[in-house]
């Protein structure tokens, strides 16, 4: 089979690829063949060279799906996005790339399916970010969404589209709503969750980090690792037993920051948790104040997706994955 | 003050403009100027050939919004749209037209903002066509949209536009999610829905009307009265009650076919009611077990909008606005 992962070069992009590479199967069926596409040159997981083509594109350019468009794949992750700092921050890129890229994406393959009958898979990446307070304690699968940011926005109306354009037979859609990614890796951001890792990542290393919130605040995670599983569920399920609704929130781990940091003493011991200072920042209290603090994910779990166990889990996992010395 | 109706030609857009017209004032000001589009010729009310234009347009041409570049409305109505059954039927015309067109008309909005500051308020008329089964009893205010037809998704996303625009300041939107609109004057229709006002309108006329789903079938709806009180109230209204979550499910009348025939018998006779016909129809029973039954509207009741009583007085304000030997 072939498959096509669009936003290859991603943090979760990345680990998918890597991970399909390793098993060189999806779904019991041997991989042949990936092609991989983001605004970046992605990676090739190394003895794939020649199995693998890797293209920079533009998603939201008019000619974005001609490098696919012969021989499209059997299987297409769509993971590719503007962030949401950025999505706010220009208007115009967000509903470019995140709307009309994933609109062309969807009409491409309309294209392909008028011409051959073709009818790919589609595995969409959405987020928590379609929620917007005020929330019930723990958000149900039909709750309804009022994004509070342009990105939840547009990612609201591409699980939209991608539910009327499976119902219409273009296409096998499976949007999954992603909770916050934890322990995300690499260096500190600035996004406004990025202390949600900091605070466990840096001190795993020996570094400090900054808590701009109080310990009390809760939110609701996965892992990088969860993420990936969520991705090759949904690439490999029965998506008969779905139904029209073809959009999934995720479940996940809810969590507060202080049960994140117990389970930092836990693993790294109170050396590591004396490394967060607090330093409150109303501006960030006011944008997580906004953010979904719990999600049912009832659905998904039936469908057998499967959230991370334990914060303790899921710091072991990261230093398994990043190196202990990291 | 200037007030622009899109789809002025519409059933509903006619007798809002009718009435706005009469009234010669909005939320108290006084109303100078009308501008009315559709696709066809918009008629002009009487007495206000010297301050009305009239505007046939392609709402999904680029150039659709030019003829009102000049001088934008204080108030925009936009009721355009591609019908469900033509939206189902011919799938890039309903995305052209209720999408596409839209955006387009958001965008100029948006364009004449950030050249002027300009943000005038825009009514969009929704639908309860954004819902899709299973549904509760009574479909909360929180509820997902799940739309089960392409119209119903193009309404959806532009439910999600409309509250972006507003949030980011471009526009201050309110979407009214229109009931099924019962009695529809005029001829029988082949929509699936059309048999909900055939079997009162005809029989009040002397004519046989044919219904093609059980008694016990329950929808939820609105008279045109209804809804043109509906545009005035969401065009007058403090919207700065209502927060970031701009549409509003309406509230309207939950009914069965039975007690909609009740209410015949208590308007028009016995001899009403024996002129229908019941010859059920799989296919309309089908597609109206997908449908809404009850939608609680408690936020819209709450900011002011009111619904129909009941079906009797639905019936006898229809004999009033379409005479009474009709």
């Amino acid at each position: 089979m072939k498959i096509l992962v669009i936003g290859a070069a991603g943090m979760i992009g990345q680990r998918l690829v890597r991970r399909i590479a390793e098993d060189g199967t999806l779904g019991g069926r041997p991989v042949e063949r990936m092609v991989l596409a983001d605004a970046v040159e992605p990676p090739i997981p190394s003895g794939w060279e020649n199995r693998t083509e890797a293209h920079v594109i533009d998603i939201a350019a008019p000619s974005a799906s001609e490098p696919f468009a012969q021989g499209w794949p059997d299987i297409v992750f769509h993971l590719a996005a503007v962030v949401s700092g950025e999505a706010e921050a220009d208007f115009e890129k967000g509903y470019s790339v995140n709307l009309d890229g994933t609109r062309a994406l969807f009409e491409a393959i309309r294209a392909e399916n008028k011409r051959s009958g073709h009818k790919p898979r589609v595995v969409f990446a959405s987020s928590i970010a379609v929620y917007g307070a005020p929330f019930p304690t723990r958000i149900p699968d039909d709750f309804a969404l009022t994004p509070l940011t342009s990105y939840g926005t547009q990612k609201a109306i591409c699980e939209l589209l991608l539910a009327d354009y499976t119902r219409r037979g273009f296409l096998d859609g499976i949007g999954i709503r992603l909770p916050t990614i934890c322990i995300r890796p690499g260096l500190p951001n600035k996004a406004a969750s990025g202390f949600f890792s900091n605070i466990l990542r840096e001190p795993l290393k020996g570094e400090p980090a900054v808590l701009p919130v109080p310990d009390d605040v809760r939110h609701f995670f996965a892992s990088p690792r969860a993420a990936v599983e969520f991705f090759l569920h949904a690439a490999t399920m029965d998506l008969d037993a779905v139904g029209p609704r073809r959009n999934l929130a995720m479940p996940g781990l809810s969590a507060t920051v202080a049960e994140e940091i117990e389970a930092l003493e836990r693993v790294g011991g109170k050396a590591a948790s004396a490394l967060i200072r607090r330093e409150p920042d109303e501006t960030i209290m006011r944008i997580v104040a906004g953010w979904a603090p719990d999600v049912e994910g009832a659905r998904a779990r039936g469908l057998g997706f499967e959230a991370d166990a334990s914060f303790d889990e899921i710091i072991r996992a990261h230093l398994d994955d990043e190196g202990a010395g990291n």
